[in-house]
């Protein structure tokens, strides 16, 4: 796991002996993810000032075939970051700059290594918002968002990292650079390159910089609580949400297991008077007050058993705490497995009615949780009671996710640790295709080449 | 320009051979565009009538080496459905089935054939609309706006149609078909091969269904139309809407020398006593009434000289005939030279305020007229006074477009006929990704050879 000298001194020479680290106390933060569920060693980590660094980085890592990792936050849950199999590390951290918003566009350009937290700040500077927020915001970075496709708290409204990225900047395997920043929001000159670099989990190229659109704040923000006889009434009721409710901005499903466990846990008092067995969390947003909107429309559903609405931040947030409850409940039973996966809407229903029995036909002693984001098909399922290294829960929930044509990965990515189980969900034309673009971007495949591409079988 | 006679027997047996026309008189509207401006021939038009035909038709050519060109509704505007060289044309027209909305994912799956008109209809049925619209509704179809991503009247506030595009169906040249209807909104399972395909004008795959979202209703619609002495100040007014107005539906600029065409030609009364240099048409939608909202920025606006708010549809229908009117008003000095193109945002208004001069410089009897979209910084180039073969207004205004780091094809697409200027905007590198892309997904090239990506130099 020693790199070549003349490597090392190319390293040097591209950004800096100081920017190159090779000793492993200084290594290690960068060889683990923050889980600590991905571990590895690195021979070295480079550290490039700007795009240029990072093109004579990677060009010096292609001519001697030296296989890299890109690295922002280093935040993602699939390992895709983390050097496994003895990669050089080349982090995207100093790439830090952002651009003051261009209010005529409402756009604004960030380096790759600038977290999601200082994009907002940025935006916000400007009377506007990044549309993509998510909890680990002080650390993820655009770079990071924008190869994981990250998604966040707002896709229903506002789709995910991809909606928001106009151009990019991103250096190839070989060092040659595209450079895409202009802010064009129609531009039909050939193929959609930003795209397709957004959620290619650094395979393709490396991503130095990214134009963003940002949207505009929000002044007045309402929320409904509504609690409903099944899932698949509560699901029916997304569609009327959608459709009559403009200013939506989530709609997040709890069932009615799971509001127990939150309320005995965290001590909250229960929300209606009776049990029911789905909830619904609805949100509105909008410049102006969308309260008889939300009101009318709640009032309008016909299986709606019981509705609680709140205006105020401090009734709002007390809503939300039986939503957001379900993590810390859940954590306290032990350690879940957790599956991030999107449903057909057609299909979520009856996923979520069979999903506890599935799991338990193949591990009895499991208890199974589900809550998400109904709005967009997304569904967490939690495991508790069961070993942390069974591979059963995996195996029994995304094989019936596969099989209702569902996503095994909403949110996360593939990375190193869902690879094996990309062929449930993409098929043989598909990963060939995969195969095929990755040939075309980086024919010597030094670029993050445990992720997301499987070996040709 | 004959098929060898294997070929074409392999395809009757795809199709049946009702649907192989080879009679030049029941080809011949097949091979010329609707403009008039494209015209070719073609030995045989094949019309197959699912998914399948579709992969058993590519296989034949494939295997055959023979050129096919796709053809939907054959609506386009550069050349890029029309077989010039010789090229079989599939005409998907016959995939036109739609399936209802599900009102829970908001979303819809048609078929390529199917039309846009026919899109809105089975979405207005269930209450929401397709974000998509566009004059040639009745006869563009599902598989064409995909093909050119194209973008219709309200890309400010949706996106152009790759943002419509959750899923898709699509054959490749070797007849494999890769296919993703169930409508995943969060998926983050492998490369976007559906942006991918958006806007790859028929040279990577060949469309044959897709799954799209669909948006509300809006019942309530105003509009605003203010006037500013410069572009700059009213392209400055575009980011204050953009900020303050959640509900904003369009932004479109026009020029004080156009409108008093408009208003000449189409005998229209002056909108204000005095004469402005540029104007804005401001356009909010919403489910509830956002008058109050849109008459609070407008009059918020300092640089506002003049300003008109329409509620009813009277009178908003009259405020955008000024708008409107610019294509009828100028198409009476004769045919224009056209050119739809994207400029930054900070280079909006010294383009808008030069780009007379710059064609002036090398047609000094031209005359040139701006208007178009402000909002998402498209603009439409009018070059009247110009003879119809004249190239020098092309040259001087895609030249002067790309030096500002603009799109010369916001919507149309490159097709045959920008195929020569597409180095203007985009660099070598980016060229020998979309040959190294075009490889990837039809090493024999029969896809629309003649369209987009440029032949190595």
């Amino acid at each position: 796991m020693s790199l070549p000298a003349a490597v090392l001194d190319a390293l040097r020479d591209a950004v800096g002996p100081a920017h190159v680290l090779t000793d492993p106390d200084a290594t290690g933060g960068y060889a683990i993810d923050w889980t600590g569920r991905f571990r590895g060693r690195t021979p070295a980590v480079v550290r490039p000032a700007d795009s240029d660094e990072v093109a004579r980085v990677l060009a010096a890592c292609n001519e001697a075939r030296v296989p890299v990792v890109p690295q922002g936050g280093n935040t993602g849950l699939v390992g895709g970051s983390v050097p496994g199999a003895g990669e050089v590390v080349v982090s995207l951290r100093r790439l830090d700059r952002i651009e003051s918003v261009d209010p005529r566009a409402a756009q604004l350009t960030a380096g790759a290594g600038a977290t999601i937290a200082a994009v907002q700040r940025a935006a916000s500077g400007a009377g506007f918002r990044y549309a993509v927020d998510l909890g680990a915001r002080e650390v993820a970075t655009v770079g990071g968002t924008i190869a994981t496709n990250a998604g966040g708290l707002h896709v229903l409204r506002y789709g995910p990292t991809r909606r928001q990225v106009v151009g990019i900047e991103a250096v190839l395997a070989d060092g040659r650079t595209i450079r895409r920043l202009e802010g064009l929001e129609k531009d039909n000159t050939g193929y959609d390159l930003v795209s397709l670099l957004c959620g290619s989990e650094g395979t393709l190229a490396v991503v130095t910089a990214a134009r963003l659109r940002v949207v505009p704040r929000l002044a007045c923000t309402v929320t409904a609580l509504v609690a409903f006889d099944s899932v698949a009434e509560a699901v029916d009721a997304v569609g009327t949400c959608r459709r009559d409710l403009d200013s939506l901005h989530a709609v997040e499903l709890f069932l009615g297991d799971g509001l127990q466990l939150v309320c005995e846990h965290l001590a909250l008092p229960r929300p209606f008077p009776d049990r029911h067995h789905a909830y619904l969390l609805v949100e509105c947003a909008a410049a102006t007050d969308p309260s008889e909107q939300l009101g009318d429309v709640v009032a309008s559903l016909a299986t709606a058993r019981a509705v609680a609405v709140a205006v105020d931040d401090a009734r709002r947030r007390n809503l939300w705490r039986y939503r957001e409850g379900h993590t810390e409940a859940i954590n306290q039973l032990g350690a879940p497995h957790k599956f991030d996966v999107t449903l057909p809407a057609d299909r979520l229903a009856p996923f979520v009615d069979s999903i506890g029995d599935v799991v338990r036909a193949v591990v009895p002693e499991a208890r199974v949780w589900v809550f998400g984001h109904a709005g967009d098909g997304n569904v967490h399922v939690n495991v508790t009671g069961v070993a942390p290294d069974d591979d059963a829960p995996a195996e029994a929930v995304l094989t019936a996710v596969a099989r209702a044509g569902g996503s095994i990965s909403a949110e996360h990515g593939i990375g190193v640790a869902k690879r094996r189980w990309l062929p449930l969900t993409r098929s043989a034309t598909e990963l060939e295709l995969f195969r095929a673009l990755k040939q075309a971007f980086d024919p010597r495949g030094i670029l993050n080449p445990r992720v997301l591409v499987p070996p040709e079988p």
